[in-house]
């Protein structure tokens, strides 16, 4: 099934009526158009052009990856360009998937780059928005803009769930073995990939704002707004994840170079347990006549002499804490 | 008792009645009416929106965690979104508790989300407030502010306390244990939390300001003014407790590679000062005609040789200062 | 060939025909030409400059190196500098080609200060540029900055696909050898100097479409708009790749610590499974009558001891994970 | 004897009179007064702000530490708060004392924490104005800020030569011992509570030349400008001070490594030197019949192999510098 | 021979007159006059001052270090201060020396404090200025700054140079010395000096643009538009020196990490080599008939041993690169 839908008045007339039919709606003065290409060549493109007058430029920007959301302002049209965002708890790994929206004064046109876009939960969204459908492709638009800050909320959240687990693991016993390594350095790159597509969105909604007095003055005013703030926190929320995951690498630096004092220091007690006993028998190894060379009492003075420098050794490494 | 007022020409007239009687008071012309909701449900809400005409926007924000201070203004209303602070210096961790606030031109809803956000507090800010009562929910409104800004200033202020003490231990003997090192991981932490819960404050009572003539002109400015000087110092603060921690943290560092660097030149020095004896009394083990070799004299040729190597290394390594 | 090209009402009517004709052309009215000098003498900008009434400082500009991308406006013209950029892979070094250009009413004039400055590219978006060089200087001016900014871009593409592979080769066994090192130091050196040719081009396109109504009104205005455009994510993309590298540099850090760690743990494994028998022995080499001193068992004892202590110390280390 | 003072047309009149003698003075038309209150009491402020018509929240806040400097515009009269600083070069540490004034119209009281402000710096200054006096209150609050800035750029400069003597023993054969290290962070400490009370020193002036016409327009102008221009100097030479701190922690770190691999060279140069005897000597310790055992010439060719493998390495070692 | 020089309509009508006429020049109605005092006392300025109507607070700028580059607005008059700067290649450091200048309608008074602030550079630009000169003090003030701002960018380039020389010994087998390590202390602590000279030249030379309009409306305007992007280079060049020296100083770090992995490893290894032989001939010079005890093939079979081990431990670690 095709993804359209006509509305008009803000009630939704048909939905899933061939792409073919879109022109014919166009033509009738109260419609409001919504349709959906996935992946669309470049051919699919030059023809709603036409239908739609987009402007060449637009075009372009849908058919190439170009990594940062953007609102352009064409004469008849506006191009939107953003991103949704997922976030793999097990790999570290943030995946974003483009989408771009033409959008005219009665149509609005939006562009996957792949099927994990979720158009349906910008569809139920648009199902839940009630009487504000009346405001036609600005409604639409807000639901779609929506639903890709609230992608950006929940890759935000589910790395500050990973964090904590990262800090909960800080102060155990064992130091972070190569795979929380790696599961730290993915969180900080996709941190640096986050914040490439989250940032630029205040200034898509803020231009939305400025340059479209419709959406201004209208009741859908707050939820823009509403957007907007979403859109602030994400970003505020992108960099305060950047310090608190600064925070565990340094406590993880700062606990690996303990654990190597602590080693230091048990090394150098047991080298000095055992090279004692080895200096004492060394000296009665020795084949000069030293006092009691071949009499019992020189093997018991040996040994006590090191039993005693090992039991000295021992109970003041274990004083000190250095055992 | 209901958290509940009606405030009637800067006088307080009632106090703890039912909230069922809100909407009475609502409908007498000059009355002003304040009261508290604590961890509302949905159709709790729902109710007193119907009554003050609130935005479902504002509604929902009140329902979920927000973790942004914000202050949105729709037509008929204003939507305030604070947070308290708690720095619970055992641990070194930040709380912090939500709360929301409906505020229309008479009433003032505050909606928290646990008991812990003091609202006595609020309310004794309230009563010492004397005539300024008359300014009516501006009135109410800087009471909750003033509160929220002196609980961000308790935690700087507690965690200034902090760092003073981990301070004074930086340059005793011990190195810093795993305890230490958790309270400064966790005050970095609460550092970077109170910074998102502080910072967006300035731009709250800054929007009040600028979007609400009344506030501006009345003898109310001042007080907003002086919330605002608090909150900015918060904030300022909060920025250079980041640079001393960072500051403490550096020496530690540095103190933990100095400690290393002893114990390195410790460790050498005993180490040769055994390895010298056990060569020599070694050189004596052998089996073969050494000068002295079963001689009383080998005896003490040996034993001098290596008492005087000892006794030379030993002085010498304290006189570098090395044992 | 020379690179000479005259358009007329947006057609192209001459093409390398020699540079002594241009001041003809420029005669005619509804003329725009354009022409190229690579690496000119004075004397050549001088013939230059009195034809086109060029100011002196614009010339002085082109003769030296300049290491900044700026938009010089002066009375009667415009001076253009600008770099394109190529990164070697192998050598992780980045090279920027300097190109200057006047800008006049109906003439410009690019002045390469080498050949490797592609002006064919140039050319090559000229021809596909359609009804759009009927806008004359602007036109030509556009598919200048075109190239230059393309050229920023595919350097930047170039970098990442180069962080990628030092990525993929993080968490590997062995840690990266000097090679890695100098690729990694070159890759931020080129980052350092890239900043400084991309940032101000988002001033430059800025300028030309803040003091050019002509530019800003005509249909050119979007292609100027996505320059700049391509100039803002280039300078973004630059940023987040350094904090790219500088996440790949703290992650090599934190596995040479660890290796360090590792390397710590087994040598003194090691030194202790070793020390232990050499204890054991020594205290059998004695010449004092021992227990077994001379007997049999005596032997069997100390191998009896020396093989225990080893085995023991093997098998804890390596339940430790020590070795 | 109090301190006060009563300017006429900016002749100064009387000197130390009672502060009780104030009020008198207030009540003549062209009088100017200033007085000191050193560590008063709220009854002490109260009494004056019933004569001044002070605002209670200046009053509050000259009762209360603030910790940043401000000024507090009223409606009829200013809140100044601001620190005088002074720097302790012998235990690195930055003392300031916190000093307010309120400021009417003829009338300036300021109102110390501590004697250790210098009020008679202050008067000194005042002194020297010559026919600046004629401005009345703004001349009285140059002369309090002109010295406070001083106190500010006093503190730097004598941090600047702290700095410059750490440089100076930087590159010293020995190591940065605690003092050093102390003292290192008890200035970058105090740099970072320079910073709180110096950079907001431009804002108290600029505020004060915006909102006063008075001031902006009379020849004291360029005097308030020249304090001005010293804030702004003490800030920015505050955050080079922070550079150069940090240069110099740098360089210790770099230097402490450098040592370290000293360290490490001659240690492992000095146990291979005492090894490699210990390994020989064993050898012929067995009591096995190798070559040479029980024989003299066995002893010989032991001797000479330990002494050659001695002098062997030692020459070795001190060619390649590891000695 | 006095440094004076007189203009009339654009002509250098005098030079090297007594400073004792500039008075009368100063009353001839065309006459544009330049002199310049060299450390002057405060008397000479107080005799100018008087003359040229200048201010107590710009004589007071023109007799103290101030350390930061200034321009000062006065009603009759503006006060200059600059910094010419050196770099001294050999020591890695960075000479600046301050120079002041009063500009009058139709005066320049140059106040150097030191003859290495070459005056005579400033006046071959003058020389070569042709018929700028008619613009009078304008033209002068921007021969001026041409200078000092040449001077910035000389010490950039220098600086420049000294770090590319610092990469290229970066790779090199040897560590960095202590002779390195000061370069690079004097090179970052430089361009923290320099910085503070070359960046409030922008402001400079931006307030003389917006304050004079004479300067903005005449062909003098490129002029100073170009010292002003000059100025703009030179800082961000300072900014891309700092980057560059970061990454040396990094790639030295982990270079010195490398070198003491490299040794450790070393280390390890050959006291293995050492240790198994020593470990063996003490088990064949224990006092217990071991199998081969006393018999020429127990010789035969512990030398086997250690020579199998060593072997087998040497060839082991060279496979590895452990040697």
């Amino acid at each position: 099934m095709a993804r359209t839908r006509l509305y008009r008045k803000g009630k939704l007339e048909a939905e899933g009526f061939p792409i073919a039919d879109v022109s014919d709606h166009l033509g009738e003065p109260d419609a409001v158009v919504w349709f959906d290409l996935c992946t669309p060549t470049r051919a699919d493109l030059d023809a709603i052009s036409e239908e739609l007058g987009l402007h060449p430029l637009a075009i372009e920007d849908a058919l190439h990856a170009s990594q940062r959301p953007k609102l352009d302002v064409y004469d008849s049209h506006m191009f939107l360009n953003v991103y949704a965002t997922h976030f793999d708890g097990d790999t570290g790994r943030l995946e974003s998937v483009e989408a771009s929206a033409f959008v005219t004064e009665r149509a609005l046109v939006t562009v996957r780059t792949s099927e994990s876009f979720s158009i349906d939960q910008v569809q139920r969204r648009w199902d839940s928005g009630g009487a504000l459908a009346e405001h036609g492709v600005a409604f639409l638009l807000h639901g779609l803009l929506d639903y890709v800050v609230d992608t950006h909320f929940e890759v935000v959240e589910a790395m500050d769930d990973q964090i904590e687990k990262l800090e909960e693991g800080l102060f155990h016993e064992t130091l972070p073995g190569p795979d929380e390594q790696r599961r730290t350095f993915e969180l900080r790159k996709s941190l640096v990939n986050l914040r490439r597509v989250v940032a630029p969105m205040r200034e898509v909604v803020n231009t939305l704002f400025r340059r479209n007095e419709i959406i201004r003055d209208s009741t859908l005013a707050p939820y823009f707004q509403d957007v907007y703030d979403h859109a602030v926190r994400a970003a505020e929320w992108t960099d305060s994840l950047r310090d608190l995951v600064g925070n565990i690498r340094e406590a993880h630096m700062t606990m690996a170079n303990n654990k190597m004092n602590l080693i230091m220091k048990r090394v150098t007690s047991w080298a000095a347990i055992i090279a004692v006993p080895t200096m004492i028998t060394g000296f009665y190894g020795q084949n000069v006549p030293y006092p009691g060379s071949g009499q019992p009492w020189g093997f018991w003075t040996s040994t006590g002499l090191w039993v005693v420098a090992a039991v000295v050794l021992y109970t003041q490494f274990k004083k000190r804490d250095w055992l």
